[in-house]
């Protein structure tokens, strides 16, 4: 799909327009994309949308008709137009794979580039990479909680606008839930799509067993039903056993059964006893009613019986305590030579300054033990004192035997992608499986996760407190 | 915007196929888009998404490229893809108008249309107007808690996905918010885009007072100030208090300031005290920073001096207590000449059967009294008992001097918009405001608003009532 370049807040364009009359719009500047919460009050974030955001700046261009409209609002100098006609992304991004495990204060996704196109881009990045980075999270989150049962992805009919449908697919996808009932991203992404009927269908016909049978028929070998449009216990798995004995005498077996509403966990193990009883041991159950990740757990808990969890609403909107967006933010950190932090009195928020590095200390069996950051010059080793970021009064030692690896590469110079190769959707998952496996394992719970340690260098924390010291002094 | 017709959930295709093997994809059909409560916990819902939708359904048609995808998903037979390449929407829509204030069970769509067509089109309508409908709710609260301020839409990069904040420009529009920061929703809708600068602006130049003089020289005539980079009280404001000096002796003046941080309410009192002394009464204070209708009406009640609402995140992803989706449904209530409902033990989720009028009893004076669901040939009068929809044993009479009007229009016959006009989105945004001004007040509170009264006629209620026994009779 083509980003527009208008997709972008106003301001970005009026910032554009004064650093051409102040003649800046080439001033070498980096900018950092970081969030300062992991979402849903949990314990790690699952980045993903880089692709998307690439694609997005490979092609950044306007368009006549766009710049039409852009001097039709009668604020802009037509030298700007011109300006804004030439315009392309030059710049050099640095960043996280997607799938990678990562938290509050990191560098994402760093901008080098002239301050004009560094500044342009601010919205669009945002937009694509905190969205998908939410719903990334969200899934990691909902399939872990599924231990190993299948997730199926369904919720384009509440999702947030038809494109928002489609980056949840694909963000979901690169959080470890690999179906979906969205046909377009099956189309667009290629991502498996998988659905049966709705309650509609039951309706169409006179009784339940006669839609049954008659689905039955089209389908024989994709057939899954679902039971609960009168009773689920006393009707649906009945009248479903019935047509799986029928589908057996035809070759076929039933592939599955769909409870939508209801005790899920009572219904479900009560269904498998029934389908276990009637000699239909292999039909799936697949279970669906605004679930999220805490009421799959709590269906586990008591012993629920479920093969396929379809998560829709809770997934696609990424609603839940502490959801809904991910607070990403897009900070200058260096401009000419000169670091820069954005002050306040709140050092939580202050921004570090500078261009930096991203490194992990992983054990020797894999573990990831904690993440460092530092200046890009700034040599780190295991065994080094490192410091919070929101309180540099506390510090830690790197552990003496850990690795250390860089967590970021250079995936765009001079505009263009480099040679690192694209990875498909099935790696990204496979990527953020193995990284909630290498987490420490409190990390994982849902409710008041452990704190993974992210620390900045010694170089990192006098740089910034130092510069803390200088904006104070300079605007009062 | 082109929808794809792919733009569905996979089940829907599946129905259509055993549809088409039944010989039943032309069985006349009636379908109801409802919602069964208000969104954010409201008094309240305010319709919109309708323009879009109809545009989906009127360009409905599947391309060679789509058609081949589905083949090569190697579950349909060719017969059903010569079935979707004649595929069209040739059905009958009915709806309420965008802006209208609605509620829970009303039915705000009516598709009538041959079975696999109106099956067809579930997901997109429901993604489209869910969405579309949960924002411009959000919009309303917003703008009503406002009570007479600007609210500014910037949200755009927190939306869910791009075209995400495209739809919530428009819908937040019809909601009565009138202005956005996203450029492309300026372009592709008309609305009037707004934008000063960010905390990058100020941290590009070497200081405060230098960033804001650049600005001003700049935009000298469209000029707003963030004032919170540093210190609000103690650099910002004395320093847009200088550069407003500045203008107005070149002959113009400082049009606003912004605070993006800390306690908004004394910040914007001392805004405008300090304005106000220094001879600048004009300068308009805006107020942004997480900001829903919640804040905004404590901000006001903390005697704030705010004149313009940025509204960004929380009315772009419409977060909140009962917020992130609507869930609004699509289902069956006719097919053939049979009257339909979809059977539960519980009432309240019991649908409505039948192709059904909405009213509406308004007051002399213009005010709203209750709203009345009967059947399409029935007859109703003031002074009629009707009854609770979720709850038959209560009943209340219409009162007896009330006009009842008709809340909704045919809007599509055969698959072509109708002659009803279309409304500009300035006349759906007029609309919506003077709706929540007709409603009794208390449905306008934010927390434990009043239930505003939505009735069914006795015809609807007894067709109910025998279609629950039939059906039960007929599963057991």
């Amino acid at each position: 799909m083509r980003y527009s370049p208008l997709l972008t807040d106003f301001y970005e364009l009026t910032m554009l327009a004064g650093y051409l009359e102040e003649g800046m719009t080439d001033e070498p500047a980096v900018f950092d994309l970081f969030f300062r919460h992991n979402p849903f009050n949990g314990g790690y974030t699952i980045f993903a949308g880089l692709a998307s955001a690439l694609d997005y700046l490979e092609n950044l261009q306007f368009s006549e008709d766009e710049l039409e409209y852009l001097q039709g609002l009668g604020i802009f100098r037509p030298r700007f137009i011109d300006f804004l006609r030439g315009f392309r992304f030059t710049g050099t991004i640095t960043a996280v794979p997607e799938g990678t495990a990562v938290f509050a204060h990191e560098p994402l996704v760093t901008v080098e580039a002239p301050l004009a196109q560094a500044q342009l881009v601010e919205t669009a990045l945002l937009n694509i990479l905190n969205f998908q980075t939410l719903v990334a999270t969200k899934a990691a989150r909902v399939n872990h909680a599924a231990a190993g049962a299948t997730v199926l992805e369904f919720g384009l009919r509440r999702a947030q606008g038809p494109d928002g449908g489609l980056s949840v697919a694909r963000a979901a996808y690169v959080g470890g839930v690999r179906s979906t009932s969205n046909v377009l991203a099956g189309k667009l992404l290629g991502i498996p799509v998988k659905g049966t009927h709705a309650h509609s269908w039951i309706m169409a016909f006179p009784d339940e067993l006669t839609a049954f049978r008659k689905y039955a028929e089209v389908f024989p070998a994709e057939c899954v039903l679902l039971v609960d449009t009168y009773d689920t216990l006393k009707s649906g798995i009945p009248n479903a056993i019935t047509v799986a004995r029928e589908l057996r005498e035809q070759g076929y077996e039933l592939l599955g059964i769909r409870i939508d509403s209801g005790d899920l966990a009572y219904l479900s193990r009560e269904a498998r006893r029934m389908f276990d009883a009637a000699g239909f041991p292999a039909v799936k159950v697949v279970a669906s009613n605004e679930l999220d990740e805490l009421v799959i757990e709590s269906i586990r808990s008591e012993g629920g019986q479920v093969d396929i969890y379809g998560v829709g609403t809770k997934l696609a909107t990424c609603s839940g305590e502490g959801g809904g967006a991910l607070g990403g933010v897009y900070k200058l950190v260096r401009i000419g030579d000169r670091p820069k932090l954005k002050v306040t009195s709140d050092v939580a928020k202050a921004t570090l300054p500078d261009r930096k590095r991203l490194l992990r200390a992983v054990a020797s069996d894999g573990s990831f033990i904690q993440d460092i950051i530092c200046l890009a010059g700034e040599e780190i080793a295991p065994g080094d004192t490192v410091y919070d970021p929101t309180n540099p009064l506390q510090h830690v030692t790197i552990a003496p035997n850990a690795r250390l690896i860089e967590l970021r590469d250079v995936v765009m110079e001079g505009g263009r992608k480099t040679a690192v190769p694209a990875h498909s959707l099935d790696e990204l998952a496979d990527r953020s499986v193995a990284q909630l496996a290498h987490l420490p394992q409190g990390c994982l719970r849902f409710i008041n996760p452990h704190k993974y340690k992210v620390s900045i260098s010694r170089g990192l924390n006098e740089l910034r407190q130092r510069l803390m010291e200088e904006a104070q002094t300079t605007n009062r």
